[in-house]
């Protein structure tokens, strides 16, 4: 590329999120920090819940700080799953008792600190909810989401993001509530094609979700770059059909993950600890980013699994209608060129983008497949009759199940 | 597990590599630096070099940091490919020139700091140089090698380590001038099975190495946990043979190779940045450090593709004989036990040893095979001949030869 | 299984096809001549032309025998493509010029020999014709088919059976035709659940062949088992809509093919020389025929690459519906059980259902992926668009483009 | 290629096989008889026995008119496993009992009748027998052969194959046997690189079954093309260092094992009955084809799965070589050109040796892995040693076993 990394002008530096995406820039998000955090000790799989902001804050910090090198323009707090119910549900293991503010708190300042030391937005984050699932009612759950909001206000977030929410009328609920604020509101569902839990379709997710009062919809989490993708386009159609106008969004997984069912990669066997086969390259990356920005997308990010590499890989995709680099491109040469002086001839000649877009990455794995059957598909039907009907699965009928069971 | 997770005793914390291993304790090494500071975006994948220490020691700190909390008994300096020689042929891309011993001194810095925080040892460490490569003498390489040792022992590091060797002579070279500071002295290859570039089967590499002085042998990257054990075992077998003792060590790739020719994963077509499904699990890593302890081997650890959840596994497998977990135990179940409070019943279900032992996970790439062609290989015959006689090869030459073959 | 193979009463011979369906019985097609016959060097691939019937009558023989043997009801004449415009347009290759007649009489007259080995009947078969392709009018298509019914009628074939149709304005055509005659009619389209090549759906495909007259209708060629019988549901839910009764035929491929599109396993990139890793085992076919029956469908039979023992998987999996097993069970053993004798106790302990049911059969190739792209997929958008555009498309441009064209 | 099928010169056709292979001539096998004819219906699995030779003459004389008109140079009589002792121990299941005489006898008649019709030759064939396998000793192991012996003797074969023997000492036995017959004698084994059962390596074996009077040494059956090559190039390897002189042949699977154990492909767990997606194509035996000329070998031929197209695929790459097609090429365009006339511009795209030679053909079976773990393996070791201990195992046993067993 022509052009060099350097850091964007600070005339750009005090501009909200809906004055950038009006003027038609491009807004690169972050990553997935619960995953990124785990593998790095500081967050637990099971409850994922974002204690660390208290308990690690230089762990917390770095992450941002490596995210915003490779190009982020928002830093969301790390406030995933950090309502008052979902900590008090999943935090018995957390040695002393962190207050819901606490965590809320610090996470809003360690974002901040970091987002002055480039020209990023903060935006405060909240998702779905414990209460809602447990069928509390409206008031109840915005009630959790409030606790959140009132900490956001206090530290003055640049705007508001509600994020994975599996049933549309829990995420229109926390858009209303954050609305509330004044402050710009985005909205994204972990949704596929499909729709939401409840059968709703992305198309009308999206219209409730901005009549609601949300900016920018989109989806995150839960799927591959080409199916969210794919529902941000279904999103987008709805809202056409609806003659509403929003900014789209779409932060997804970095797995591959073409064999998952209505409820995404949690239901497929691999999920948490055996993804690694499945993690996206940087390559891939590149171009999901150039199919988001050719669909309309704006607000282009990841979720799990999304690494500040791949975040990198946005950036330097769309570099040319961005005009300019993240700084983590200094150490990063387009489409492979930092191999063009190895030693070895055939590595030399890796250094080049059509080698790299036309790989097929093999596996190292022949004794593994290549797609897996989400449960609840792969178990016996007599098992998933009892699965489903919750109340009456005993831990010791469940296992007597699955040793049954044939694979 | 019935035993908690909790800092080792004060007591053990001064004793020295050697006094460890002799006593028969696990020692934990870490994992690798290069790629992972390469994903964060510190380091560049071509060059590898470690200036990082000097333009951002936050992040270095950072990853040591976690290594620790991981269990890793031993930091590494990051003074990969810190000769003088290599930083001078590769350092133009750095924005000012960083000096050799600045990148050295500072590496000691770092590590000696976060060793603090625990109770690791600090190894100075040493890596092939383009010096050899290049035919230069006995001497000259040494030379270069001095340089860096002149820093461990004003930065007083704990011991030494000569590793990434591929061919041994110079790996004796590297040990004999370590020796000279009357250190201990740990030695790796980055060999397999079939030894040394020049042909050196690896029993005989243990033999030299250890006549040369060190104290400790084994392996290190280029090839995955089985193709190293196998390799160390056949350097177990030359020492029995040559009645030489030393303490064993290994430190493979994260990355799954069984499709890997002579010179390991660099001449994987997916080397380096297509290497995502080959990366292990922590199940792999935990089955890796059972058959490394199994093997006799006493100072386990891992190179690239490490990450701090894969140097987790192997204190967290090595858990019952060594008798504590690592601090970031405390973010981790053992074999998926967190998932037990999951609301799903099929996802509770994956709470249990057998079901991760067991797991074949899928790379959600259908289109891609499980294994690849090494190049020299896969390129054509007239390509690699003239890849081969390096001398003739213009870049011009081969990128039509590349253009000519067919895949 | 209790029951013994023998061959059935002889008081059933005589019934026709419509008295067994309509008695409930279970009616076993016959499997794949042209790619069969390929196999064993009588057929072509590219024409796929029958003129084995005339050249060496005693290889087209010998496999009707062995499809009788593996428990075929029904031995289909084997005059696929042997419309007279069809047999001229490919025939030049044939030494010297056979007829249309010919081929016609002499396929009628070996399956009719065969079929009095055993009670089954003889059904004459059309296919889609050339003339269609080419825009002929109903007249001249129907003229065709006439001339082949000619033969039929002569040869006092047991009824009709229109198949491999694209189109469902051609193959009504053919019904309407054949109907003619008097004999009963079966009609199968060779499509896919997306419908036929003018984007009708299957359900309105059958009810518009029962409408013209078919008795039997269903799907052969193209898919694979799974596709097929989903293809099979929505003509059985169409015609249940229309209130419309039929019975239901399936004829697929013994190919998997999850990954075809529209146009089926011709597009598939290893059409047709390449497609031995998809061939489906005994076990798959099995679970074919138990999902067949399930679904109501009474006529069961395969395409192209089904041998005869796929055909006798057939037949011994609902040999407890229908009380008898096939001659060539008298070699076979059901569900592995031939093994039981072996020396090796690993090999006996293969002679059990649960084992072959539960297999997941390595491809041996770890350089191969497990699905691929279907043509005018994978070749690049300036070739599609160009070979698109038929008449403009020369040979040696297409050359030129696929040249250029990267994998 | 510029040169026609057509049936060679009758002047060639009374040589015997010796002055064939001196003259330099390429000999073509035959296929795989066991296999061939279980999927037609005649060879129950397990058995393997020959019985159809009396019960099924016309289906074995089809087999062998296919492979004679794919370019077989030698027919080989269908008296696998027709040893009298074999055909006892396993006849049970033939309804009535038919002698070994018989059977042998029916062999040689048909063979010789198809042969007749071109100019092949016929080849008695002697395989491994369960005496030796029992323990007996030599005189009754070679008793078993002589009876076959005056079969082949009274009705004239050209000359004697011993071929399928696991043990050399056993394959000696035969070939000195075979050779009092004063008949040329070649000589065949199962056997991979590891050499015999008895761990006798390759070399060495060619060297005793020389010594012992055959002139033809080479590999059948158990493993893939390329194992069996490398497998025959060690036993030409041995014979050059011995000073001996003798004829190489090669007659491997069409199935690929790259993941078979010593034992070759019984191991497996697919085998017999889900080695499917493991078939060769064609293109691959092409390429089988050229590797054995280029090693020296000019018996080329193939075992079980090697179908009439699989040999063709032999006569067509050698035929410039040869100097004719077989009759069968009149239905095979040379590397695809038979879809030269498609109406699809994408098909006609694949009518050229560089898309089949290149061609990476896909699975379709998604869930499927690339490779397995041969069973001995796989299994416990518990359950492997139960196993070795034959007099101890009762099938109960084995079935405990396999349940509690992990996969």
């Amino acid at each position: 590329m022509e052009f060099k990394a350097e850091v964007r002008l600070i005339t750009e530096c005090y501009e909200g999120i809906l004055e950038r995406l009006d003027a038609g820039e491009i807004v690169i998000g972050d990553g997935g920090f619960v995953f990124a955090l785990e593998k790095r000790g500081y967050v637990k799989a099971g409850p994922w819940t974002p204690e660390a902001t208290v308990e690690h804050p230089e762990a917390v910090r770095q992450l941002h700080r490596e995210f915003l090198r490779a190009g982020s323009s928002v830093l969301q707090t790390f406030t995933f799953y950090a309502s008052e119910d979902k900590l008090e549900n999943r935090g018995n293991y957390v040695a002393e008792k962190i207050s819901c503010q606490k965590v809320n708190e610090a996470a809003c300042d360690i974002a901040r600190e970091v987002a002055n030391e480039g020209d990023a937005l903060v935006a405060g984050g909240v998702s779905q909810t414990p209460s809602y699932l447990s069928c509390k009612d409206k008031t109840e759950v915005k009630a959790a989401f409030r606790k959140q909001l009132d900490v956001f206000m206090k530290k003055n977030v640049d705007f508001l993001i509600a994020e994975y929410f599996e049933h549309v009328e829990e995420a229109v609920w926390a858009v209303e509530l954050l609305k509330e604020s004044g402050k710009p509101v985005a909205a994204t569902m972990c949704i596929g094609p499909e729709g939401d839990m409840h059968g709703v379709p992305p198309g009308q997710c999206a219209v409730q979700l901005v009549k609601a009062g949300a900016s920018i919809v989109g989806v995150n989490c839960h799927f591959d770059p080409d199916t969210c993708l794919e529902t941000v386009k279904l999103m987008k159609e709805g809202l056409q059909a609806a003659k509403l106008k929003a900014h789209l969004m779409s932060q997804p997984l970095a797995f591959h993950t073409p064999d998952c069912g209505k409820q995404g990669f949690i239901d497929l066997p691999e999920f948490p600890f055996g993804l690694e086969p499945r993690i996206v390259t940087r390559w891939d990356v590149q171009k999901y980013a150039r199919k988001a920005y050719d669909l309309g997308i704006r607000y282009i990010g990841g979720c799990c699994g999304f690494e500040p590499y791949h975040i990198r890989a946005i950036a330097e995709e769309l570099g040319p209608e961005r005009g300019f680099l993240p700084e983590a491109s200094e150490k990063h040469g387009s489409w492979g060129d930092s191999l063009s002086m190895h030693t070895k001839p055939w590595v030399r000649a890796r250094a080049r983008k059509e080698y790299w877009e036309n790989l097929k990455p093999a596996s190292g794995r022949p004794y593994c497949p290549s797609m897996s059957k989400p449960d609840g598909w792969g178990v016996t039907k007599g098992a998933r009759e009892l699965m489903q009907q919750k109340e009456a699965t005993t831990e010791q009928q469940l296992k007597e199940l699955f040793q049954k069971q044939k694979f």
